[in-house]
C-alpha cells in the first residue's frame, strides 16, 4: 500500500516511528467525499507513504468508510483498497480506535452529526457550511472548545495554486496598498430541458438547503478574510434568472432558490470587493473563478492555478479613442506567476495540516469558528438581499 | 475651405441648397471640445462636404469658437482652419447669424449658460452631464419646451460601434431573454508624480465638478434605458482609492472626489446590471469599457468597437477540477460580430442627427429631459452611497 | 520657422512672450556637435516652436555656429537653416547677443575655452569629459561659480528612454532595495583592414585623449549616482586587446589606448556595480548597452529604449539539471515597460532644462561640478588600473 | 539487476571479464551524492552494462553506501536497488572488498576521510573543494603520491555539453586569438520566508562551509585553466546582498557568508575573463551559467548545453542611435553550434574516466594537485576581497 511498508522487512535500523490516525468518514460517499476527501486526500497520503514529519516519523491515516449505503460502500472500499466500512454511526464514534470525525454530508445533517462527534471525545474536521444558521454554528464551536476537542473546517480555495500565488504576492508587497479585488464566478448550468443539466437539481431549491448565497458566501468569507483583510459590511443583491429547470430524471421543476449573486463587500482598510456568482453565465475569462487584486503598486488575475501580474512600471497609458481600432492588446501586458513551488491537492494540502494538528499540535487556524465566520457572512447576504440595505458584519468571537 | 465650394464652379445646373447653421461653440478649447467637437465631428462634417440630405440639398455648420483663453482660441482657429473666435460670450449670443448654442465648458458652468442660450431664443446642444442636480436640470428642459427651442445632449456611446452591434444582437433577438449586464469600465490613471498623469486634475476634486460617479452613470443611464430597459433601482458605493495625486503643474493635491464606483442597478423586465468604473484598476479586459450580456438564447461581450458573441448551441460545459490545468481556453468558444455596416465617429454621427433635427424636424430623442434622467441617476447613486442602501428610480416625466 | 511665427499676424489678442537666448556653438561642425545638439535639439526646439513655459510664454534658441572650418560651417548653415556662423570664437564671446557658449570641441581644447567664456560672462553649458584631469575640471566649476553665471554639463545617457523608465521604476519602489547593477557596453569596432573602422581612430591613441576608460566612466559616474547612489570605490581593469588598426585613411597604426575596460565599483548603501566596456566584444544582448539592476523585489534589464522587468512574484525556480536541455526560456519570464511618457531625445530634453535654467532659474543640477565627478572617476579608474587595487572615491564639493 | 548479468546466459563462449570495483561511497545520501554521483553515475553505468574497455573487458562498479542517517541509507538502498549500506565508515575503510573511496561529505568533513582513506591504501576521488585550505588541499595531494595511491577530484563543468562545444570551438581555431571571457552564473534562490528555499542553508552560513566564492571559485579555476589558459592573477569582491533568510524548518537565520562574488581574472596570454556569480539575480540570458568567449575572429556563447556562434563574416555594424528603436535583433546574427557527438552525463563522463585510471591506468590529469589549485584560486579571490587588491597566483607544483 505505501513504500514504507513494502520496505520495512530489510530495513534493521532505519525504521521510523509511525503515528498511526484513525478517521471516521461519514459522508464519504458523496461527490466530494468520495473524490476530493478519500480518493485525492486519505487515498494520495497513503500512496506518498504517510505524512512525512521528519526523516524518522511520519503520520499514517487509517479511514473507516461510513455512509447510507451499504452497496455504495462497498463498492467505495473495494476501489479504494481501504476495506474497513460501516452504516452505523454511532458505533463508529464508539470506537476508541478512531480519534477524528469527519463529515462531509448534505448540509442538514452536518451540524447534528458533528455535536455527537463531539461528545463523543473526537476530534472533529468538517466540510463548510458547518450548519444552517450563525447560531448554530457557534454553538457547534463552544462544544468543541468546551470538550477540548481539536477542531477544523474545510477551506480549500485557500491552497487553489492561484490563490496561493495570490498570497505570495501580497506577502512580497507586489500590491502596495490593495485598493479593490473584482471576483467573478460561474458559467453557464445547463437547464436541463435539452442538454443534460451538469449540478445537482438540489442546488436550486432553496428547502434543500440550495441557492448560490448560501454556497459561495461562505467561500468568500474565509478568501477574503484570509488574502486581503476583515470583511466588515456586505451588500447582496440574489436573482433567480432561470425559473424553471429540469431535474436529473428529466423533470421540469420550479427553481425557489437564487441562482446568482451579485455582491459588494467592504474590507477593513478601505478595500473594495466587487463579487459576483451565476450559474446563467457564459464564460469569457481565464477561468471558471477569477480574482482581480488591484493595487496602489501592481495588480494580479487568478483563475484555479494561474494568475498573471502587471506591475506598475508595466502598466500601459491607454488613450480613450473609439474611433480607431484599440492598439493595445490588454492581455499582452500581463506576466504569469511561474509555480515557485510544488501545489498539491488543495483538500490533500489541509488534510495535511490538520493531521499535523491533530498529532503535533502544530497550529491551525482553520477551526469551526472561522466556519461560523463564513456560515454568518451567507447569512448577512441574504438578509442584505431582503433588506435593500448594507449590513455590518460584527465581529465573532465566541 | 471645403469640399463643395472648391468643387461649386463645376456645378453649375445642379448648385445644390446651402443650409448654412451657425454654431456658437463655447468651451471648445478644452480636450473634449477641440478634439471630439470641433476637429472630429464640426470640421470632419465640413471636410466630407456637409450633411447630405439629398442630392440637391446640404447642412453646412459654421462655427464660432469660444472660450476664455485667446492665445488658445487663435492658436486652435489656426490648426482647424476655422478662423472666427471670440471670448465674448454674450455677444455671441447676440449676434443672429448663429441659431445654435453648444456648451462643452467645465461641468459647474454649463447650466447658466445654457439657459442664456435658451433666453436668447437658440436652439441647445451640449455636453453631459447637463447640470450639478436633477432638479436644475429639468428646470433647463422645461426652459427650452416653453421657448420653442430645439434641444439635445450628447449620448455619444450610443453610437460606439460595440454598442451598436450589441443593439443589432438584441433587435435580433440573439440574447432570448436578458438576465444580466455586468460592465466594466477604466483604467490606471497616473497619479502624477512620477508618470505624467493622463486626466485633468479637475477630475479629482469634489468642488471642481470631478468624481467618477458623476461623470459615468450620466452615462450608464441613456446606455442601459435605451439599450436593455428603464433602469428602476440603484445601489451604489464610491471610493477614493488614491487620496493624493500630482496635477498638470506636478503639485500634489488632496483627492476629494470618488475615483471609483461599485453599482448594481435593477433594470425594467428583472434584468441586472453589476458595473464598476474606475481609475485605479489596471486592464485585463478586451476594451476599456466592456459590457458583458447574458441572455437565456446567448451571450455577447462588447468592447468600443468589437464585439464577441456565444450562442447556447456554442456553450462550454467545464468541469471544476482544481488539479489540472483548466482544458478550456474561454477565450476561443467566442466568436466576433463582423462589421456590417459602416461606423461613424460617434460624436459626429450624433451632431448629424442633432443638426437635421434643426434643419428639418427630424425626430431627436435624445433631449435635454434625457439629460435630465442621466443627471437623475448620478444624484440617487451619490444618494445611495450616502445612505447605504437601494434607492428606486422614479420616473421623469416633466 | 516655427507655428507661433507663422499664425502671428492673425493672432492680435493671443501673442505669446517669446524669450530668445543667443548661443555661441562652439565645434558644432563635429559628428556630436552636427547632429545631436545643432539638429536634433536647437533646430528641432525651433521646429516645434520653441520651448512652452506656458500658453502665454516660449523660449526661442538663437544660435552662432563656431568652427574652424568655414567651408564646413557654410555648409552646415545652409543645411540647418541657421544662416549666422563664423570661425572667430573671441569675437562670438564678445558679442552680446549671446549670453550662452556651448563647447563640444575635442576634449583638450575645451576646458580652455569654456574658461574664456565664463569671464567673458557667458553662462556656458559642454560636452563631457569637461577637462583631461580633475583638478582643472574642479576649476572650472570654482570659475564659473565665482563668475555667478549658470553652467550645464552633458549628461545624456539620463535621458535615455530605457534608463528613464529604470529611474521611473525605482522611484516607484519596484525594485524594493537594489543589490547589484550590472553593466555591458560595447560592440566590435572594425580593425579596418578588411572592414573599414566605424569609430574615428583617436578614439584609440592616449595622446589623442583617446581611451574607453576616459571616455565611459564619466558617464557611468553620472549614471550611477543619479540612478542608484553615489559611487564610494573602484577597481578597474583596462586592456588593449586589438593592439594594431588601421585609421580613416587605410593606414595601419598602434593603439596606445585601452579598448577595453573591466571595472566594479561600490556605491553607497553596499550596492555592487560590475561593468564592462568593450570595442573588442560581439553583442549577444538585448542592445549596445544593456544594464540589470537585481533588487530583492524585482528585477529590471535597460538597453537604449527599451526595458524589460521581472517581478518577485514573477521570477521562476530554474533546476540545476544539464542532462535535459533547459526547461524554462530565460526571456520569457520578463515584461517589456510600456512608453508610459512621451520621450524626446536625450540631448534635446537636457537642452530644454538647461534653457530654462537660463531664462526661469528653474532648478539644474547638472553643473560643472557634476562634469568634474565624472572627470574624477575616469581618472581613479586609470589609477585603480596601474595600482592594482581598489581605490576610494572621496567627495568632491569644492 | 543489469542488464550485464541478464544476458549472460546466451553469451556462452564470449563471457567477458569483468573488473569489479568496490567503491565506499561517503555521503551518498547528500543532494549531488545521491542525483549525480549515485544515481546519474553509478547506477547509470551499472544500468548500461557497465564500462566496456574492449569486447571482452568491462568494469562493474559495486558500491558501499555510507552515511549518518540510518533512516535515508535504508530508503536510498531500496530505491537505488544497491542494498549494501552502512554508518560506520572505519570499518568500510577497513574492508578489502573496496579499493576506492569516493567522498562527497560536507566541505569541513573531507580532509579528514580522505586522509584515512588513503592511509587505509584506498584509492581516492573526491567532490570540490578538496579541503578547506590551500595548505590541506597540497598536503592531501602529497600524501596521496606518496602513498602511491591513485587520486581524482570532480571537474564535472569540463563535461558539460556547452563547454565541451567551447573546447571544440577553440580547439578547430575558430576564435582566433581569445581575447576575453565573460561568465555570469547564478540564479534567485527564494529567501524562504514566503516561497520555500531551494538550496540548502548550509550554502549560506560560513562556518559550515558556505559561500559562494569557495564553491564556484573551485569551478571557475579549472574551466579557465583548462579551456582558455592558466590564471595568473585575481581580483574578487564578495558580497551579501541578501542578510537574513529562512532554513528547511521556516526558522529564520542570519547569513555569515557570501552570496555574490565579482571576480576578474588575468589569464596567460593576456586574456581577461570577467565573472559575476550570485544567488541574488534574475536571469535574462541563454543560460544558469553562460561563458562568453570573444576572439579576433569570431565569439562564441555557451550554457550548459548550447553553444551559439558569431565569426567575423557575420558581424554586424551596428549605428549608435537612441532616437530610433533599435534595428538590429543582436540574438538573431548567431548560429547554434549542433551537437557534433554524443555527451553523457558530465559526473558518469568522468566517472567512466576515473575507473578506468584506476583499472587500466589510463591518464586522469584532474587529481588532487588540480583539486588544490581550485582551493588555492578560491583562497586568493578570498585574500584579495579582504585586501581589495589584485593578487599574483603562484604557480603550484608540489
Amino acid at each position: 500500500m505505501n513504500e514504507i511498508d513494502q520496505t520495512a522487512p530489510s530495513v534493521r535500523e532505519g525504521t521510523p516511528t509511525i503515528h498511526r490516525v484513525g478517521i471516521v468518514m461519514n459522508g464519504v460517499t458523496g461527490r466530494m467525499g468520495t473524490n476530493q476527501h478519500l480518493l485525492r486526500s486519505i487515498k494520495a497520503i497513503r500512496d506518498q507513504g504517510g505524512i512525512r514529519l521528519s526523516d524518522e516519523e511520519i503520520i499514517l491515516p487509517e479511514p473507516l468508510l461510513v455512509g447510507r449505503n451499504p452497496v455504495k460502500l462497498a463498492r467505495l472500499a473495494a476501489a479504494s483498497g481501504f476495506d474497513k466500512w460501516t452504516t452505523d454511526v454511532e458505533a463508529a464514534l464508539a470506537d476508541p480506535a478512531y480519534e477524528v470525525y469527519f463529515d462531509a454530508q448534505t448540509t442538514d445533517r452536518r451540524a447534528v452529526w458533528v455535536r455527537r462527534a463531539i461528545e463523543a471525545g473526537k476530534h472533529v474536521y468538517c466540510e463548510k457550511p458547518t450548519a444552517l444558521t450563525t447560531e448554530e454554528a457557534l454553538d457547534l464551536y463552544r462544544a468543541a472548545r468546551e470538550a477540548g476537542v481539536k477542531h477544523g473546517v474545510v477551506q480549500d480555495k485557500l491552497w487553489l495554486p492561484g490563490l496561493m500565488k495570490l498570497r505570495a504576492l501580497r506577502e512580497t508587497g507586489f500590491f502596495g496598498r490593495i485598493l479593490s479585488v473584482r471576483g467573478e464566478f460561474g458559467y453557464w448550468v445547463f437547464e436541463g430541458d435539452v442538454v443534460p443539466p451538469q449540478r445537482p437539481s438540489w442546488n436550486y431549491r432553496k428547502e434543500d438547503g440550495g441557492g448560490i448565497i448560501l454556497d459561495m458566501l461562505c467561500h468568500w468569507r474565509y478568501v477574503l478574510d484570509n488574502l486581503f483583510g476583515p470583511v466588515r459590511a456586505v451588500s447582496c443583491l440574489g436573482a433567480t434568472h432561470i425559473p424553471r429547470r429540469w431535474d436529473e430524471h428529466g423533470r421540469p421543476y420550479d427553481v425557489t432558490a437564487d441562482d446568482s449573486a451579485y455582491a459588494t463587500f467592504e474590507l477593513e482598510g478601505g478595500i473594495v470587493a466587487h463579487f459576483n456568482a451565476s450559474w446563467c453565465v457564459r464564460v469569457r475569462r481565464d477561468d471558471l473563478l477569477t480574482l482581480q487584486v488591484d493595487g496602489t503598486r501592481g495588480s494580479a488575475v487568478a483563475g484555479l492555478r494561474r494568475c498573471w501580474t502587471q506591475a506598475y512600471g508595466n502598466t500601459p497609458r491607454p488613450v480613450w479613442n473609439p474611433d480607431v481600432p484599440q492598439p493595445i492588446d490588454f492581455f499582452d501586458g500581463w506576466l504569469e506567476v511561474p509555480d515557485q513551488q510544488a501545489y498539491d491537492n488543495a483538500f490533500k494540502a489541509q488534510w495535511e495540516l490538520f493531521l499535523r494538528h491533530v498529532v503535533r499540535d502544530e497550529p491551525f487556524p482553520y477551526d469551526l469558528l472561522e466556519g461560523a465566520r463564513g456560515v454568518q457572512l451567507a447569512e448577512l447576504g441574504l438578509a442584505s438581499w431582503q433588506r435593500r440595505a448594507w449590513i455590518d458584519v460584527p465581529p465573532l468571537t465566541s
